[in-house]
C-alpha cells in the first residue's frame, strides 16, 4: 500500500506541474492514445525531470488490483429503515466495479448507541481496508476514528452527514442546514400568524446528534432572516419507541394549543404521524426521508411534505469516489451536496429515488 | 428502409418467440458472448423454424450503420427559453451517438403560430429521415404529420406532451395532470379560505394549447376532491408580450380583491411576476419551469414555486429511445414520465436540471 500510495502522488503531481489531468498522465504512462503529440512530450519531459520510473509506475499502477472498502453506516432499525437505501447505491456501486476488483466489507452500528459505534470502529481499525465509507453520526466518536485513518494513511468519504476540517476525500450528503431553511420556507408560507410551529427532534443519542441539530439551525435562521414572528418550540424526544414519542408529544401538545406545525427533522416523521392519528385537531406535518412507511403516510394524508435527499446515490457515489482515489482515476470534489427534493402525496409516483 | 424495417420485425418476432431480449437474439446472430447455451440453442431453432437467414440479417443490421433523427420542437423565444434545455439533452446524446452513425436535423417552430408547425411539418415530410423526435403542442396540426409519419413507417417520439392513442413509439415527459395537481396541493395548503386562486394561462394559440389545459384540469380535480371551497378564475391571456398580459392582469385582479395567489400554467410565470412588482399586494405565484428568467425571481422572492419536469432529460432519453429502436436494442416503454420537481428559493442551487 505504501508504495502505491506514493506513486499515486507521484502521478498526481506529474499532473500538476505538466498542467493536464491524471488520466493523461495515465495515457503516457501506459502509452495509449488520446493525447497529443505535445502534450506526450511535456509530460514526459517532466516524468525525466522528476527521475520518475514510468515503467516501475506503470506495473505498480497494474498490481493495484483488489481493494476492500470498508462501509460504516447505522444498520436499518425496527422504526426506520432509511438505511436501506444507501446500501442499495453501496451494492450497486460495487456490483458495477467488482470486475475491477473493489468489494467491500460491511460495519454495521445502532443509531441509539455510541458504544456500537466506537466497537465498529475498532473492527475497521483492526481490518485489512485500503479506503473507507463513513456515516459519523457521533461527532467525538468519528473523530477519533477518522484521525487514525489518517494516520493510517486509509482515505475515507462522509456520507449522511459532514465532519469539516477533517481529512476526508470527500462528503457526499445533504447540506443539512439549508435543509432546514427549506422545510422554514414551506412552512413559513402554510402557518398562519397565530400558529405555533414545534421543531421535533427524536434520537437517543441527541446531545451528539449534530445531524439534527444543524437542521434545526437553518430552520430558526430562515424564521429569524425573514422577520417571521411565529413562535417556535422545539421539543427533544430521548426515547424513540411509539409509547414514549407518543407521551412526550400529547404532553407537549397539551401546553401548546396553538401548536398547528410540526416540523419532524428526520425519518421518524412516519411515527409521529402515527401517535398524532387519534388527535383532536388536524396538525400539519413536515419531516424526511423517502421511505415505505413515510410514503403510505403521505399516500393518507398525514404527512403533507418529505424532504429526501438522494440516499441511493450518496451510497453510490460515496463507493465511485473512493474507486477512483484508489486507482488515480482521479479525486471527486471535497463537498457534493445533493439535491434538496420535496415530495408529497402528489408527485411521490414519479420519484426516482 | 423498407428491407431493414422488416429485419427489424424479424429480430422482434424472434426475441417474442424465444422469450429473451431482442439484445440477446443479436448477440445470437453475430455470435457475441454473453449468451448461454441453451438460450444460443433455442434462438437458433427459432430462426431455423422460421426460416430465417441470419447471416443475411447480419450484414443488414450491420448496413444500417447512419440514421438521420428530425426533431420538431419550439425555438427558443424573448419570452423565455425553456426549449434551450431539451436541445442541451438532445445534443448531448447526439454527441454520444455520433460514433454510432447517428445524427440529427432541427426543424423549428414558432410556439405562437400554429402555422411555422405546419410549415416545418411539411419540411420534415420532404427530407430524409430515419425517426422524428416531436413536441406535438397543436393537436390538430400534430395529428396531420403522424398519420404521415405512421404511413411512411417512420418512427416518432413525444416530447413534453402526450398525444395518446397515437403509433408513438414513446412519450417522454411530464403527466401534465398530475403536474397541475400538484400545484393545486401546494396552493391549497398555502390559501386562506377567503382567498381567490387564480389559473393564469399565457399563450396566442390557448384554445389548441392542450399543454395548458391538462394542467388546469388537473388543478381543478385536486381542489374538487377535497371539497376545497376558494374560488378559482381562469384568466386567459392571448398576447404573450408584457404589455398586453400587465393590461389583462390589472384588469382582472381589480375585478377581483380577494384574489392572493396566482397560479401560470406555464414559464411565462416571470412575466407575471415582473408586471407585478408594482402591485400594492403581495400575491404569491406558483409557475413552471427552471429557467434563468424564473431562477432570478425565486431569488428575489417574487415567485414562491416552480415546477421543473426535467427539459434536459426529456431531449436526451428521446433520442436515445429512438436510437435504440433503429439499431434494434430494444424499446422504451410506451408511456415514460419525468419526476415533477418542486423548486424554491432554498433548494434552487442543489437542483441539477
Amino acid at each position: 500500500m505504501k508504495e502505491s500510495n506514493s506513486n499515486s502522488t507521484g502521478v498526481k503531481e506529474i499532473a500538476r506541474l505538466a498542467n493536464v489531468s491524471i488520466g493523461t498522465v495515465d495515457r503516457v504512462i501506459h502509452n495509449r492514445k488520446g493525447v497529443s503529440d505535445e502534450t506526450r512530450k511535456k509530460v514526459n519531459a517532466i516524468i525525466e525531470e522528476l527521475n520518475f520510473r514510468p515503467n516501475k509506475m506503470a506495473s505498480l499502477l497494474a498490481r493495484r488490483d483488489q481493494v476492500n472498502i470498508g462501509v460504516l453506516i447505522p444498520k436499518t432499525s425496527s422504526e426506520t429503515n432509511y438505511w436501506s437505501y444507501p446500501l442499495v447505491g453501496i451494492t450497486q456501486a460495487v456490483d458495477e466495479l467488482k470486475q475491477f476488483g473493489v468489494s467491500v466489507t460491511h460495519f454495521f452500528y445502532d443509531l441509539d448507541s455510541k458504544n456500537s459505534f466506537t466497537t465498529a470502529s475498532e473492527q475497521i481499525l483492526a481490518a485489512d481496508l485500503q479506503g473507507v465509507l463513513l456515516a459519523p453520526s457521533f461527532i467525538e466518536e468519528s473523530l477519533m476514528l477518522t484521525k487514525k485513518l489518517t494516520e493510517a494513511n486509509i482515505p475515507f468519504v462522509f456520507i449522511n452527514s459532514d465532519l469539516p476540517r477533517q481529512e476526508s476525500l470527500s462528503y457526499i450528503g445533504p447540506d443539512l442546514f439549508q435543509s432546514g431553511r427549506l422545510a422554514a420556507q414551506i412552512i413559513s408560507m402554510m402557518a398562519r400568524e397565530a400558529d405555533d410551529i414545534f421543531i421535533v427532534n427524536i434520537s437517543t443519542e441527541l446531545e451528539l446528534d449534530h445531524h439534527l441539530l444543524r437542521k434545526e439551525q437553518g430552520f430558526r435562521k430562515y424564521f429569524e432572516e425573514h422577520n417571521i414572528a411565529n413562535t417556535i418550540l422545539t421539543l427533544n424526544i430521548n426515547h424513540t419507541d411509539n409509547q414514549s414519542v407518543k407521551k412526550q408529544l400529547s404532553k407537549a401538545l397539551a401546553s401548546a394549543p396553538n401548536a398547528r406545525v410540526l416540523f419532524v427533522t428526520n425519518s421518524r416523521v412516519n411515527v409521529v404521524a402515527r401517535v398524532l392519528a387519534d388527535h383532536p385537531q388536524k396538525l400539519i406535518l413536515i419531516g424526511y426521508d423517502f421511505i415505505e412507511e413515510n410514503i403510505r403516510c403521505l399516500e393518507n394524508e398525514s404527512i403533507s411534505f418529505i424532504i429526501s435527499q438522494r440516499p441511493k446515490e450518496q451510497g453510490y457515489q460515496g463507493i465511485m469516489a473512493l474507486y477512483k482515489h484508489l486507482f488515480g482515476l482521479g479525486d471527486a470534489e471535497r463537498t457534493n451536496y445533493m439535491p434538496i427534493d420535496i415530495i408529497t402525496k402528489e408527485n411521490f409516483h414519479y420519484y426516482k429515488n
